[in-house]
């Protein structure tokens, strides 16, 4: 499904940190980062990921833990879509996590693509043959469903599925981006005709690229995949993907046009209303837990985790500032000022007695609460509150009885700010060339490059090899293309590159 | 974790009907049941979870696929749940699939108990040491959270985790009951005391006897486990079992104190307040898609699958009954309703245009919805719709202005009407007895049997090799015991036993 790379063409131009072996020994979120984002962004990275409680590295290698933090911001993604999906006809299931070897080898060109990254059980006594454990459902999804597509009564036939997914990739792990296991959705759909299945395609890529601006204030740009980029089986791969603040693009969301080719390897027939047998159009789409690094990346500074407010767990958290003689009546009024603003926003109060006010702004800022909310005997004496921006820093002091209009109108700033802020970024970071000079350099400057390009395969595959960009997305909107940058032949798309994750 | 029963017990006595081998051929699902449930309870199971499109078998051996409608249930109780246990501050996270050889083997009872029915990864060049696939995740949870607990400050650790779990189990597959693949979810927790890891337990294993009751209108017994049944590496174990129609007992849920055993295995430890090291107590806790093999057999009948209303996907389906020359007027009459009826209850427009009323009548009737409301010609002029109980066949009329009160009385009576039917047939098949000659007369007749028991593990496996019969729960509220049903000596416990699934 999604997210799968026949070919890989990240940076080894330039190594990256490499990733702590086994789990990191200081966990005391607390102690803050020790790292600039602009001195090493890859250590920068997974400092922020461990620290804020997102998920840490374990003794199994290339395997990550989802600490309740980052678990929780998952939560936000399933809840978004899962009710999306609903919205739209599909029907959640669970499939098997075992694929029988001759099932996964139905489809040649799946098989390829995948087959270095399989983990297989160890066979036991009786088993007739050797299993996989899923790196993308088609295979398995396919020769279960064969029976319940029989006629156009059947179809659309719209599932989807939230599961974990097995890939035992030899590179280094990075915690989200790169990992043995990590969960996800995939949809599968069957229509009964390509028209159909070419617009669920299209409605899924809308729905993530809504997710990741929307929700994860992460822009993207979006188009089809070249034919080396593109899912192993698919006829088109379309994708989403983002530049990430270290100039390298990341793939955040594909929806694929499966065509016939799965029906037709795994000979699923219907009978349309003419009363002719066919074999179906099917698709998949998916997004996995590497969403989560994006938002890490997009918005994280030298402070820690920068939540977006619509995907936050707590949009803002009530810092009681405690003296001991004031202290009963402080906390009193946290605890009502939470329930006060508990219809307005997701508020937490924070009335842990172990811990100093201090305490808990380091870590509430390295969580990334978009706001935190100050209340001490000044501010209750003055029928009060403070509120700072976690983003810019800002403090703004209002009335107790405007605080849930004040709250509220913050974090719609927040999330449009956060949003702006990384387009404006993106864009600063993007630039069309002509020739394959200036592309060079525009990738060394750790660009997004637009270009007129020829698509060929061959032609992307010199240039993964002489700069290690591959092309990201060709956009669905196309002028009329000039002569390939690389080659100088003639062109047939417009298309973005860059280094990639 | 649950559902674990270190020796198996289960009727060899007498032979249910083999699971079919790969998936079912038949699914046109209105085809209705062959099989009556009184005629062979094993065989009209299977038949209903196939054809109600809860389950199917697959290709491979021992794993389900759950279907759609099968899901839903699954998320119906997911969310209940869910809902509860982070109300009580439990937290979710994700841990990994694949737990080192050597972290499984550090409790030794733990390993012992699991190990035969484990599945390994093939080993890749380069991969340090074997990863079993997980059968239950404490040992790797343990080996992870070991750094997380430091101090009192961070106790107690509350956490959930939503998964699939891996058995490779050789005996015949029985769908949501028996498979190589199950979802779960598994509770662990960490306390600073023993005190409040018992609070816990019984915290958790309130709140699975009230999911069982109050929405899947299952009635249970509950009590702890005996040493011989308790969970592989737990302290002690408690449980909630309920007596299917066919006289198997079924474990719904368990909750296990760990004591300190796997706390010092992984020798995990805390600074108390008072500045000394201990290892703190730890808890898991538990339930399978297994609960879903539960409702199918305690309210299911000739027709098909009975559910209970507060876990139905649609409490209520209107089926539009539809002639040429009214069928726009009703089918529009039919979504009016279902939008006035929106806000009362989950309720479905069954306006497919391929299908008859009639066909619709039996599609819905398989698959269990409790409510069918009938809206015809004659229906329409008279402002009127005909209400149809599930689980009764009964039918009432009622205005269509009164529809929303009548509805929510009806599907509140089904709900109430279910459980106590399930437990006048559950207090039916119970017995008490006093001698061996008893007991075994009683097991040979199904029933559930009350006893005075010494508790010893050797007697219990006695009466497992005479009986198939296995000890079930021993009730929390003793009263003061006799003699030994079996062996004649002093008995310590009174005990529920049965032959169980």
């Amino acid at each position: 499904m999604t997210d799968k790379k026949p070919s890989k063409a990240s940076t080894p131009a330039k190594p990256t940190s490499p990733a702590k072996p086994g789990p990191s020994k200081d966990t005391k979120q607390t102690a803050g980062l020790t790292v600039k984002r602009s001195e090493d962004f890859s250590a920068w990275y997974n400092e922020v990921v461990i620290k804020a409680g997102l998920a840490d590295h374990t003794d199994i290698s290339g395997c990550m833990v989802i600490k309740p933090w980052g678990y929780a911001l998952w939560e936000a993604i399933q809840g978004w879509l899962d009710s999306r999906f609903k919205a739209t006809g599909h029907r959640n299931a669970y499939f098997p996590l075992f694929i029988p070897e001759r099932e996964l080898k139905r489809e040649a060109e799946h098989f390829a693509g995948f087959t270095p990254e399989v983990a297989w059980v160890e066979r036991h006594e009786g088993d007739s043959e050797r299993y996989a454990l899923r790196p993308t459902s088609e295979t398995i999804i396919y020769s279960i469903i064969k029976p319940w597509v029989r006629s156009w009564r059947d179809l659309p036939l719209l599932l989807n599925q939230w599961c974990n997914i097995v890939r035992w990739e030899v590179k280094a792990t990075r915690l989200f981006l790169r990992t043995r296991e990590f969960l996800w959705q995939e949809g599968h759909t069957v229509h009964a005709t390509n028209e159909e299945a070419e617009q669920e395609v299209m409605q899924q890529l809308a729905l993530y690229k809504e997710l990741a601006e929307s929700v994860l204030a992460v822009p993207v740009i979006s188009g089809r995949k070249s034919e080396r980029e593109k899912f192993a089986g698919a006829a088109t791969t379309t994708t989403i993907e983002s530049l990430m603040p270290d100039g390298k693009a990341l793939q955040l969301g594909t929806s694929h046009n499966l065509g016939q080719h799965f029906t037709k390897a795994f000979d699923l027939k219907f009978t349309d209303k003419d009363e002719k047998e066919r074999h179906p159009w099917s698709t998949s789409w998916g997004v996995s837990t590497r969403l989560l690094g994006a938002v890490v990346m997009a918005h994280g500074d030298d402070r820690g985790l920068v939540l977006p407010p619509a995907l936050a767990p707590y949009q803002a958290v009530i810092v009681p500032i405690v003296f001991d003689k004031e202290k009963e009546s402080i906390l009193a009024a946290a605890k009502k000022l939470g329930s006060a603003l508990a219809s307005t926003a997701r508020v937490h109060v924070d009335d842990r007695d172990a811990y100093s006010a201090g305490w808990k702004f380091n870590e509430w800022e390295l969580r990334g609460v978009p706001v935190r909310i100050e209340l001490g005997p000044k501010d209750l004496a003055a029928k009060q509150a403070v509120l700072v921006r976690r983003d810019t820093g800002e403090k703004t002091i209002a009335k107790q009885s405007e605080l849930p209009a004040a709250l509220q109108r913050l974090l719609a700033a927040i999330q449009r700010d956060l949003l702006a802020a990384a387009r404006k970024r993106m864009d600063a970071a993007t630039t069309a060339v002509k020739t394959f000079a200036e592309f060079q350099k525009a990738i060394e400057a750790r660009k997004l490059v637009l270009a007129d390009w020829c698509a060929k395969p061959d032609c992307e595959d010199a240039l993964k090899e002489a700069t290690a960009a591959s092309s990201r997305a060709i956009p669905f909107e196309q002028p009329k293309p000039g002569s390939c940058f690389r080659c100088g032949e003639k062109a047939s798309v417009r298309a973005y590159f860059a280094r990639a994750y």
